[in-house]
């Protein structure tokens, strides 16, 4: 029930997710009524996928601007916390929401629990980098204070994902800071590097700057909720406005008979390559389940994108991996934390 | 001096911002046999702006990963320390330099000093926003644990610069956050929220997330110098890979005598009207004098942009701005801060 319109797009995008994956089946929470109706008229592409979708009635519905407190002390009756509980019963293996950020990790991290000592669940998300790379960027805004220990397990956390998930043999960490010698940054910044440093499993390789985030300069680039947050929507952002500019520039400069020819097909093309939707499905990481929020404004592609992300997730098993590597951290150190 | 590829850059700009302002004479601060040789071997189309460029010997330069305390110390002989004691000296009435931010900043806050209990500059530059606009953001990373006061002072300068120097009636502010919700934020964000709707001469309109910056959501957009300095290092990060991928979607679809014939030009069109350069010059901003911190990979073009930023601030007398309008500020509140 989370999108910014409704929930055509997380209904398509599901059947469009089952009908990718042979052996998946979803569970829709939310007012049934609703859901069946949108159940009964999906598209005839779509329609195949009817008998793997199942509705959960849910009466209620997290509001985009409710208090994450708020949605823990009355939040029962809604999709988003039937949804966690019905999880956290084993009835599934992962949950995908896009719905109100804060209330999901209040709701998950309350249902599901954490791993090995985590305090609550970073996001993070994958970025496109050039040469056609990714980097997963954390924390995303679940923490807009981290002190230097809650950084180290950002790291720690984003290593684990990118070694399982994407199954790199030893991803490249690094911390975001305003300057890549050791005396800039924060003092928290400037701690965490200390303390990586000192992880030997770790291949930690000190501090990038932002512009290292699409360069492709490590392969988890770590700093706190709020400066994540910032350069992940001021990218969705930029982004955005270079996609219309580059699509007025064609239409002022040609005739629009060749535009109609030659220039739209190749800006469709474009269009979809940058498209943010591509990578959309953000992990919230350190739960002992796997929860996937998908962006409010992400249509059914979009939505189909986060729940393959939740599939390959639970293909990896992630957060047994995650519980016993960061369990097991500390006694690989090379020295004391 | 401090130009990544030397000081060609520096030289080709001054000449073409001579040439693009009548009244407009500037020193060149660098060893003298170096800048006496970029002058004589001036381009034709620069060659007539020679004698109004002036060459004052400086026999060292601030290296790029030098350190502010150890500029501040043993910096006397540099090119930097010297054009910004020339300002201080009253003999020029704006210093441009392209070289290490952080030593830029310690030594003309130690030759020039601050306005209106300012501690220390913050760096401000334009961003370009949908719609043809233009937003400053700050800080940049001279304050990169920005307490509420400090954040408070940004806003305030800002909006005098965009004020004076752009001629906006009433510059709409905001503070970049992680929500735009009140109860979202860090501690000193939510803090600085409270203090600038108390203060009556500003146009406030609350917080504004990353998207906004590029969407023209206000004027002038706040923030402390890590989150800027991510902002904006991570936007020039992905501009430059969004314009490589415009131009390999169209070279790899179409034939290459197509795009020969129609994409190059328009291209060419495109990148020069993505190009960060057009907005190239930071402002320090709280000095007693007017300092221009070009980017360091800007080429001659974009260090006339910087030089221009200059002219427009003479010709405002920003700092005496500031200093008015900073000092009578406590005494227009609404309330005490």
């Amino acid at each position: 029930m989370g999108g910014d319109t409704g929930p055509t797009a997380a209904v398509h995008g599901s059947a469009a997710a089952v009908l990718a994956h042979p052996g998946l089946t979803i569970d829709l929470f939310g007012p049934r009524a609703q859901l069946e109706s949108e159940l009964t008229s999906l598209p005839r592409h779509l329609a195949a996928a009817g008998s793997r979708l199942s509705v959960r009635h849910a009466p209620e519905a997290i509001r985009q601007g409710q208090r994450p407190s708020d949605a823990l002390r009355r939040g029962a009756g809604t999709s988003m916390a039937r949804m966690l509980a019905h999880l956290a019963d084993g009835r599934a293996v992962a949950g995908v929401s896009a719905g109100n950020t804060g209330a999901l990790m209040a709701l998950a991290r309350r249902e599901l629990g954490m791993v090995a000592g985590i305090p609550r669940p970073a996001i993070s998300t994958a970025i496109p980098t050039r040469n056609e790379g990714r980097c997963y960027l954390l924390d995303l805004g679940a923490n807009v204070d981290a002190t230097a220990a809650r950084l180290v397990d950002f790291a720690r956390m984003g290593e684990v994902m990118a070694r399982h998930v994407d199954g790199l043999a030893a991803p490249r960490v690094a911390l975001l800071n305003v300057g890549s010698e050791g005396t800039k940054g924060s003092a928290s910044v400037r701690e965490a590097d200390a303390r990586l440093r000192d992880l030997a499993t770790l291949n930690y390789c000190g501090f990038v700057e932002g512009d290292g985030v699409f360069a492709g300069a490590a392969d988890v680039i770590v700093c706190d909720g709020f400066v994540g947050n910032a350069v992940l929507k001021a990218s969705e952002g930029l982004a955005r406005m270079l996609i219309e500019r580059v699509q007025a520039t064609f239409e002022a400069h040609w005739s629009s008979r060749l535009v109609g020819l030659l220039a739209r097909p190749a800006l469709r093309r474009l269009k979809g390559e940058l498209d943010p939707v591509r990578y959309n499905g953000a992990s919230l990481l350190g739960l002992t389940g796997i929860v996937i929020k998908s962006h409010g404004s992400a249509d059914a592609t979009g939505f189909s994108y986060a729940v393959q992300r939740a599939v390959r997730e639970v293909s990896q098993d992630l957060p047994s991996r995650l519980a016993a590597e960061l369990t097991g951290g500390t006694a690989l150190n090379k020295s004391k934390r």
